[in-house]
């Protein structure tokens, strides 16, 4: 049988012992687990004990890429990360793009799976199939663009690619991010897991090329991709030329983009002030992912006034959110200062601001003080204040020290029912959709298996009007359940075989499962059909479930916050919306039946034999 | 004849038609011009107008490395850049090292002379012989770090080496500099030059080895120099060690470290509160240039409050004077922030701290108000202020544009007297030598072909007590004539043949022109006795004395800043010293006769027939 896309190694580092080895899993285990978040989650089920202490050496945090990546197949080149997160106590799964990916499978390995907790700030260099532990004490405190480059040139090779952490991640901060070059594995802590384990980076450089099963038949495949993105009116059109600023311009004029903390979600026309079109006008240049045709990265420079000569790759949708709408700041170009310098701090940008929104509300409302603040005005608007405390948060100093753990923690800090003016779900701050106005976006944010992650369910249909499966209303109950379960399970699809969201959602939709399932055929050499796609997805929601339920976790977990079930949204077109608790009620009934699930939202035996999870059985309470 | 070390092709670029061609001068170019400075200045004399506006499309800029570089000789990477300065008005030559250097001969030159002006922003490519033009409006405005980062994502390879300019030099300011990845050909307007031929960038790759016309006889002079290098109690112990931070200790100890615009060089203990010690404590790593076993350079980090988390490959001696004490500022800190700001603008160091120091004295004395600055405080130590200015400065924006063109400019838009309080020799800023207690290097910066320049006759006899060629009293006037021309022909060398000025002062001193004589001979296959070695340098002096002859330059030129002929300094070791008008013609009678030129600083016909320049004879007025 002639296999391929996998590279057949998982290399094993073991930080305390500065040991690693290779391990060469049976071709059934790529067959069942295939890559990216679906081995990595079935390694962490086996390996760790969900209750521990994730900022513990007994974490382990596994990096990995799937079966289509450094093959031809465009937008592939994805790395998973998955670990368990510090912030929302759940096993979780991050994904950025790059060429980090496709140098990893070059490198030899399908995964990398890290444990232990090394003696002092360690880097591991990794190159085709050679594995060396180095010193990093000198980097250890650097921003993530400077770790980079000197660690390129201390290693004699520019072509290294490196993944790291900045000062935020090593103050353990649970918004510390990995910064994959340029692209993050931005939220849930995962940097602080880095951090704990004393691992400044993993770089690495490999010179093999990936093997394909049946060329012919990958490259059938992925000319139909091609010709599904040429069709698409997003694609090229939209993605191609504003990125996933699109969004805003949507989400601004449905009235569900929330600004000053959630406590509005319109009060200006914020995409006339600093949309697309605004911003757009700082793009200097593109920066795509390997092997991308869409490119939606673009690099912005602001070329006069205060902020002169920063430049940033980006603002994306969600940053023009949380460090823009969020904080009541009316700048395109605070957004690129701010984007800037999360980057630079390795941290993640939607908790931060979130964060600081959630102090300036606390500030205005006379909640804290100047004297909490160590003297800063945290008024909303206050862009010199926002930028001070976000370093602040980073290097875990002053007002910062506060907030570096997220909101949820912040407030228990603070007390005097601030928890009130928090917007987590499982301790994750709520991205950029008014969980009010955007039912299934809300059941999704309740249910995901790692908190408020828009990128595990995101509810397109209701953004952007896709009629795939079915055209809905986004104000209506009956029907999320179903129609959340189909979202998490089409997104599942990508994070496993790693492809990239944004043509997923915006080029393929009603092909995406019937063309993976045939491209991951010609590539592996394993036969898959719509359906095992389907299954594939549905799997790891299953068994990410019941790894959180190991450590305790039930439907009331499944929550939304405060302001979004009591304080209806103020004014424009969605005012009055609210997501009530009897409304998510109602959808969680029909999501756990959708699911096969009981009314706890504990899977049955039946659902768990039926997607191969026998072994979780015995795990069930 | 075998011959070695040079590539035998000269690359020539025309940015008006966008055209190239390769030129392939004769051997006897190449035994006659060497390399680097002299290669380089016989082609500006050969084909420019000394009295042609320097940011004029007629003004040519030379890229240049010298037969040491890409061999097995280390300290030999580096590059110099050779044009005509808008800044002093002469020609001008400055020297750096990194990586490039040794890409350019790769890629299959000696030389790169840019001609013309292009149309819009514009990169040149130059790979293995080919060479691109390339549309770098994208890049215009961005910083040199992030230029560098994104040109490599574009052209898909990492490992090109990117010499560019900054927002500084494209708002042609004269002290905007060109950064050859992460070093500096610093002063006197380079990179306005760049800026006004419309330049943003060479990137350049190369992949052949550097010929050797006789490689026993060149590694037995390496072997040779190393034995030096390793003998001498400066090499590794020092400059291994602190870098050029080791002249702080010296000339903060002697009282002759320039503070406060010049007021004093004695009114702290500088050195204990930011010398190389206190600096040396925030290093976290080296970045040497190609082949360099000593690495001075250091990498250092902020680690906690305010700068945290900022880095810089520095600061260097003359930054922790101009960035410093010539600002009052007493912190450590401050010069790495400030350093590392300086090379993300792509200012020159010296003269922006320069500029600032002098805006400060005007400022305190009321010459100018805060009307005048836009509201800066401009109080000596005011670290804020200095920062914002530095901005402005690069940007020509705000109190900025005033300063940007250096402080003879800038004491003519002032007016009220303000020239008085300028530090400046044809135009281009003192470094951190107090002229009034350092005759030799007085001298030299008066007599320098481009101004007061350190790097082209470094009295290291005045500074370090070095007996050689034979041990000086700092304050006699007596022989600092002869020792100028003698500094003067020494530092040449090491323009030409290019290799490192640290080595050669601190560890080859009297073996340095015979070594080289010899290493040249083997690496070159041209035979060079330690006579020739000592008349290439003096060839260099003359040549680009009879360039700004031609351009009306004459003894009056070769003067010295109203301070420092005029208020001795006020206290400390060297209270009382200064270098009247009197001395200044003492020492330039001196110094004119041991040059071989009459009274009014002409060389004499018989000099430049002595040197084989007997075109120059013409020129003579």
């Amino acid at each position: 049988m002639t296999t391929g896309g996998f590279r057949g190694k998982i290399l094993r580092i073991d930080l305390t012992n500065k040991e690693f080895y290779e391990e060469t899993p049976p071709l059934e285990f790529y067959k069942d687990y295939v890559g990216g978040a679906l081995l990595s989650a079935k390694i962490m089920y086996d390996e760790t004990d969900p209750k521990m202490d994730p900022l513990s050496e007994d974490n382990k945090i596994i990096y990995s890429a799937g079966p289509l990546t450094g093959t031809d197949t465009p937008c592939a080149s994805r790395l998973c990360m998955v670990t368990k997160s510090p912030l929302t106590n759940t096993i979780t799964t991050s994904l950025s793009g790059g060429y980090f990916p496709v140098e990893l499978k070059r490198a030899g390995y399908d995964a990398i799976v890290i444990s232990g907790k090394a003696e002092k700030p360690t880097f591991v260099f990794i190159k085709d199939g050679t594995v060396k532990f180095r010193d990093a004490t000198r980097y250890w405190g650097l921003n993530v663009f400077d770790t980079q480059m000197y660690m390129k040139e201390q290693l004699r090779d520019q072509n290294i690619r490196i993944s790291c952490i900045g000062p935020a991640a090593e103050k353990l901060s649970t918004m510390g991010c990995v910064i994959n070059e340029a692209r993050a594995a931005g939220r849930k802590g995962i940097g602080a897991v880095l951090g704990s384990k004393n691992l400044k980076a993993v770089a690495i450089r490999g010179t093999d090329e990936i093997p394909v099963a049946d060329k012919a038949r990958s490259k059938k495949s992925i000319s139909q991709m091609l010709k599904y993105f040429k069709a698409s009116p997003m694609a090229y059109p939209q993605f191609g030329t504003k990125g996933s600023s699109v969004a805003f311009e949507v989400t601004s004029n449905l009235g569900v983009l929330p600004s000053y903390n959630w406590l509005n979600s319109e009060d200006i026309d914020w995409d006339e002030v600093m949309g697309p079109e605004v911003l757009n006008e700082y793009n200097i240049t593109r920066n795509p992912c390997d092997r991308c045709p869409i490119a939606c990265s673009q690099v912005r420079l602001i070329r006069k006034g205060k902020y002169s000569g920063i430049s940033s790759e980006g603002p994306e949708y969600e940053s023009m959110f949380s460090l823009g709408t969020l904080l009541g700041i009316k700048s395109a170009e605070f957004t690129i200062v701010a984007d800037r310098l999360t980057d630079e701090l390795g941290i993640d940008n939607i908790s931060v601001g979130a964060a600081i929104a959630f102090a300036m509300e606390l500030y205005e409302k006379g909640i804290i003080t100047k004297e909490d603040t160590g003297g800063l005005e945290l008024n909303f608007g206050n862009e010199d204040a926002a930028l001070t405390l976000m370093k602040q948060i980073a290097f875990r100093e002053g007002f910062g020290a506060v907030l570096t753990d997220g909101t949820k923690k912040a407030a228990e800090i603070i007390g005097k029912g601030s928890e009130a003016y928090t917007l987590e779900v499982k301790g994750l701050e709520l991205p950029a959709y008014d969980a009010r106005g955007l039912k299934a976006q809300a059941l999704n944010f309740a249910t995901s298996f790692t908190g408020a992650d828009h990128n595990k369910g995101y509810a397109f249909q209701e953004v952007f009007g896709t009629p795939y499966p079915h055209a809905v209303d986004r104000l209506a109950l009956e029907g999320k359940g179903k129609l959340t379960k189909f979202n998490q399970d089409f997104a599942s699809l990508y994070d496993i075989v790693t492809f990239c969201e944004f043509p997923a959602q915006a080029a393929l939709v009603e092909n995406f499962q019937a063309l993976t399932a045939e491209l991951l055929s010609g590539i592996m050499g394993f036969e898959y059909t719509e359906d095992d796609a389907w299954q594939m997805g549905e799997k790891l929601i299953n068994l990410c479930r019941m790894y959180n339920i190991r450590n305790g976790f039930t439907r009331k977990d499944d929550s939304l916050p405060t302001r979004v079930k009591n304080e209806p949204i103020p004014s424009g077109l969605s005012k009055g919306a609210v997501t009530t608790q009897e409304e998510l009620d109602f959808m969680l009934d029909e999501y756990y039946e959708a699911r096969g699930w009981d009314q706890e939202g504990m899977p049955t035996p039946e659902k768990l034999e039926e997607l191969g999870l026998e072994f979780a059985i015995k795990d069930l309470p």
